[in-house]
């Protein structure tokens, strides 16, 4: 029942690395080896900002059962869009989005729909980064 | 077969009026009269701005099949979150969210989402507007 | 005089072909070839966006005789230096400034009066966007 | 012909009360009180910020003559629009285009344009604000 | 040494309540009631965006020892003020850095020295919360 | 005692061209080559911008005493990770932080906190950012 061995900032404290993990189950359950990636891109640099991406952005929150996958991606991706200027993490999230199962069509109505919202140019950012995903998703795999 | 009567500009052309009250239709199934009233309140300083919100926002776009309206509501959550400082539309889109069947622990759940990638300053900014929206819900009709 | 053949999302009904066809021609207008192109780009993963672009954005907005060309692409420079991370976007609508008279100092002074309003970095960067348009207009034609 | 008396930083040397009294001239012409009063108004506060905003948004920058005033202003709007947040500020310079010259109707239709590029929600409160304006402007002269 | 108590969503997990509580303690270290004021403005509606505040963004992260409090302060006084729209909470955390030890003097430098990056309609807006803080700090203690 | 020699625009009359001057030398100072390369990339475009960033930016700007540099570059680096979509610039003053004695190990810290303030994906950018600077830092110099 006791808890919190070593400071609550040491992110490799035995606490802290089963958040991480847990987070990092989450997000590879969603995003796939691409979710990894961005986390061991970080490793070098700012593990810290790397582990608190999985431990709390996944593992806290987005693990919480009050909205399921599909709506927490519907949502990402409107805030994403609106931010601009975020293409990388647009594309990692649109690839998301088809592996909880929004298709394709959706994906660009969604797109379509934010333009209301925050303007053409976004939404053409969007669609750009977009076709990124689906050209490297129909692209035959390497061997 | 054949269309537009005057300019395309013309928002009170035939065409326009029904694009115009097709899009208002849309706009009151979902959000019912605060909807209305936010064209309405356009109507003595920038009528066109209204048309356009109706015809092409709820008209043209809202409506499309390609996208059910929960997940609309739900990318306008996180693109609205994300902008900062649209308060008053934020408002009636969490309205709107409520109409369309997303419950209230969702709204709050998809702005401690959105918190992720857009921070936390404009995740406690909709927190409050949430809070008014489902107060004035609670608050008994007047007579 | 009657009108909407078709729901209104239908971008290829009569109605909407011929809203397109009139935006594509205020868009070919003000842009030329790059206006054009924008729309092409679009027209395999987002036809819907590319449509709203030319049949709203041009026909319906651009086209209004409220406001001349020249103000509407000053406007156009302020919105998109402001928002950041349009460049190519803003590049397009660059290129139409000159289009409809605006001179390349007056754009680079616009740039220089954005600063004020929206910080250096941002002004810093629509400045190399707009040396970007400006090379290959002094470029010699291929052929 | 020789100059800087005191470092550059002293905002009431010399050379920087000459600029920023150019400044204030200039803001005066175009802004009249309403311009006057928000360098009064950081006076108490930030009175560096005031100055500057006289003495290089007006003096240095807003008087270069490669642009002109009503030209100024349509990117100002373009940019504030875009921004957001900015009401006040907003509203100071919807007074300021209609001081150089741009009427009404044009503020509300370059309004209108902005939404094509930064969304509904902006335009929507520029509308609102711009109406605060025209009301104040409507109003008998308290006497 | 064994943890993580229920699952890692649950903030009421003895885990998790030592996280929030640590994280309190920073915050009110820092902020005094105010900050606790946030948190508890959030109880009701969003408790999960207030324990995240808190265990998160000031347990987690705040409290790390790589970076001291008054260079934290200035980085989320760049931040917020650059963002815009979040004055409640640039509000707070004028007051926070004048707990840390930032002077009166280095905020309204640190806000007109954002004016560069940001803007001065930004820059604007924060010298008039500064002002309501520095207004409220002066203000006679009720009894 | 008297002063301005031509008008105040005219940015190479003695007055503007001693004020420029100061500033590029506390550029300079602060940033070494960088600093040039950036006012020099202008100088063909948009000299005036480049001045005024020398000038008022860090002359008259950054050069104040309230506030030092290590604190500055502080506020900058907040500024810059919120606004987003300002990559080059957000170079530029990670390595003028090194320059005014800030560490690496702080910049990341920096970048970690202001995530709080404006989401994961502003601080990932950020850190792909830094990562370029600190390893254009650690190549040997060419020669």
């Amino acid at each position: 029942m006791t808890t919190t061995v070593g400071p609550q900032y040491d992110i490799d404290s035995p606490d802290n690395l089963a958040r991480r993990r847990h987070g990092q189950a989450v997000l590879s359950r969603i995003d796939g080896h691409q979710g990894e990636a961005v986390i061991d891109s970080l490793a070098d640099m700012n593990p810290a900002l790397g582990h608190h991406i999985a431990a709390f952005g996944f593992g806290d929150i987005y693990d919480r059962p009050g909205l399921d996958p599909r709506s927490r991606q519907l949502v990402t991706l409107g805030a994403l869009i609106a931010l601009g200027g975020c293409e990388p993490q647009l594309k990692v999230h649109i690839g998301a989005a088809l592996n909880v199962g929004i298709s394709r069509e959706e994906i660009t109505e969604a797109i379509l729909h934010a333009a209301c919202y925050c303007g053409f140019p976004r939404a053409v950012n969007a669609t750009f980064a977009a076709r990124e995903v689906f050209t490297e998703r129909d692209a035959p795999p390497a061997n």
